[in-house]
């Protein structure tokens, strides 16, 4: 059944997807002659790079998410539907979705990435993953259940089992919520749950590399070393995990680390969609584009962001998976598109990297520029002005300061509520 | 098996429920020789009666509800454990729960009311309560999947059906939410669906007895009901509902209204538990307490807020179910509890009625006092005031004062988010 969608005299180009690099793609496109029907299984884009503080309770789901109605009220050529892509039909420019079928005269793939667990069925069962709104409520909530279990028992080594943590993956993510779930520990589970021994609460951060976060500089990555020593998370390079039955984390090393949680931070894959030619995977299951990112094989079907596997001498495993090369993406693409219509030349896409940063803890945070690195407390404010910046309205922008600025003076998080869907 | 909890040489007060009446109650015996364990299957306190605002769009859930263990930090003789209570086993002076056996001894019931749907099972199975934070979300979320589902159909009366609401009760929940929700099809729903023809989608408030809020003066009743009309809803008074099969609902007068969103706050009953006598049930599912909140026929058990249902002259169906009546009744419990262990003798409760208000919409409140009432702009002022007031902490107060002037300025809502549980 083919959906419904008034049409216009206008090419349409649907967009799988509003992340960063599909809304970047939409803007864009603002006042051209185009038609664009953006799908999404959600009706809001959610801002990924804070879903660590929805996870700790520093912020509330609300305000890093923002509806995609409005961020694009009033741009004429735009329509959504509230839709999940099954499979993709190049053949008759269609593609197959949870609300019916879908024609395309272009096709952009913004999926963006999931989880990849590597083969490790165990940690694909029993770990959490955070990679969505819903992921990061059910964190914060199974976390503050495990504290309300260890009131209920004696047991003191049990206790210390329901309250620790092992967070696997030592990537900016990985050491963002290792840091995030010290300070709950020290300044608010301390004193919601004065019956228990919390500095009992260990919290381990594991990593298959010798240092963590190695996408960044030798210094970041020392520093943010030593300040997750400070708030004092356990740290353990040159390792990797082997299994997981809900309470025992077996390591390479032989070690065994007892935690009934454990976060999933080891990496990502392309969130890919069936239907284009699977020779044009890549490692991590990326769609093989070229500079024009143009998917292998196809005038027509074009893949950015995260799902994108966009190989260059500069990056010879594809570009990183970061927001700036999707939003970089989405933007380079627009033109592009424009430029195929108006039968011009296409222009290769060059990354323009803007640097990267990421926060251990309060005061303190670590950033790589080109020319110029620096951590503490100088790096936080940047790194906290900057994300304020990039938020999507100045609604969210001012719900979210006023809780950073609440937090910071008050040691103290708000939402740490338990809200479990209804029958569960 | 019974749950381990430190015991003390004080006696034990375990109040059921986190509510108004069971805040107010413990916040009372602070500096008391007792031990109080409280018991809610939330480890939060919801503001209810701001959740009309969570169900449309106007507040984050996290702004209305408020963690309990922070409500009482520093309180040594709290303890909090979340559990639900299922029986009452007042021979052994024990209540059975979801962790176990817990022994008292005082127990006050202060758990609140629930939907009554006065046998009404068509609306039990489809219409959607609005009790609880889980249920308020899930109404949001459920009124703006038949919007993205408005969008996919061409059939017009199908569309009409799917935008239409239909409020069954017309006490001050349901012309808060009636109201509401025009507000929100008039400043946000006509932005987010131009597809659609948003003035299509009616509002229905269905009352059994001839005015609104009957609760409430009649200049209360008027005013509100000439607001409704100036924003749109369709009134249908001294009428009541007979059956709905998810899209037809049968009113008593013979006329069918179809719509798929069917909101239920025509009443509450007391949300009792096994075990208690059940004789001393009343009208409504209330228990029947003495002056001084005592259960009949029982020394030691005492019921406070909307389960109790307290007799006397000026009440003959008991007190009003509403929060003024719990604060009171909590404080007034604690200082009996306090006379009844130093043996002194024990005050009947007085309820001093602080006056109603309800709010209709932006700039339209009506506000009963004891020798004065007045509607408008005023009363909704002082109905916004006391609201913030009222809320738990400064941070609540500061973020929903942060949204209130957001959404007055800009016409606006942020939080039109569809937040589905995992799995469904």
């Amino acid at each position: 059944m083919i959906v419904d969608i008034p049409k216009t005299n206008n090419p349409r180009i649907v967009v799988i997807g509003g992340g960063f690099a599909g809304i970047q793609l939409t803007k864009m496109l603002k006042n051209e002659d185009v038609q664009i029907v953006m799908l999404d299984k959600n009706n809001f884009h959610t801002f990924i790079p804070l879903l660590y503080q929805v996870a700790t309770a520093g912020l509330e789901p609300d305000s890093i998410a923002f509806p995609l109605r409005k961020i694009f009220k009033g741009q004429t050529n735009f329509l959504f539907r509230m839709a999940e892509v099954f499979n993709i039909k190049p053949e008759i420019k269609c593609v197959e979705t949870s609300i019916g079928d879908i024609t395309y005269d272009y096709l952009v793939i913004a999926t963006g990435s999931k989880s990849n667990f590597y083969g490790l069925k165990d940690f694909q069962a029993n770990a959490i993953p955070m990679k969505s709104l819903v992921e990061a409520l059910n964190l914060r909530s199974f976390i503050l259940q495990k504290f309300e279990k260890a009131l209920l028992t004696n047991d003191v080594k049990e206790r210390e089992h329901l309250m620790s943590v092992v967070v696997v993956g030592g990537g900016p993510t990985g050491v963002e919520i290792a840091g995030a779930l010290a300070e709950l520990k020290n300044h608010i589970l301390a004193n919601d749950y004065p019956e228990l021994d919390t500095r009992k609460m260990q919290i381990h951060l594991i990593e298959l590399l010798p240092r963590l976060m190695a996408s960044m500089s030798n210094e970041s990555s020392e520093k943010s070393q030593l300040f997750l020593k400070q708030l004092g998370v356990n740290i353990w390079l040159d390792t990797g995990v082997k299994s997981y039955d809900g309470l025992n984390v077996c390591l390479t090393s032989g070690k065994i680390i007892q935690a009934y949680t454990v976060i999933w931070s080891a990496g990502v894959m392309g969130a890919t969609i069936p239907g284009v030619n699977g020779n044009t995977l890549l490692k991590g299951d990326r769609i093989k584009v070229d500079s024009f990112s143009k998917v292998a094989g196809y005038e027509n079907i074009f893949a950015i962001g995260d799902v994108a596997g966009m190989i260059s001498d500069k990056f010879p495993d594809g570009h990183p998976m970061l927001a700036p090369v999707a939003v970089q993406q989405g933007e380079h693409l627009a033109k592009n598109i424009l430029n195929l219509i108006h039968k011009k030349e296409l222009q290769p896409f060059v990354y323009k990297n803007p640097g990267a940063m990421a926060t251990v803890g309060r005061n303190r945070a670590v950033v790589d520029l080109q020319y110029f690195k620096f951590q503490g407390m100088f790096a936080w404010f940047i790194w906290v002005f900057v994300h304020l910046m990039k938020l999507v309205s100045f609604r969210n922008r001012l719900v979210v300061f006023v809780n950073w600025v609440w937090n910071y003076f008050s040691y103290d998080r708000g939402i740490r509520l338990i809200i479990k869907p209804l029958g569960k």
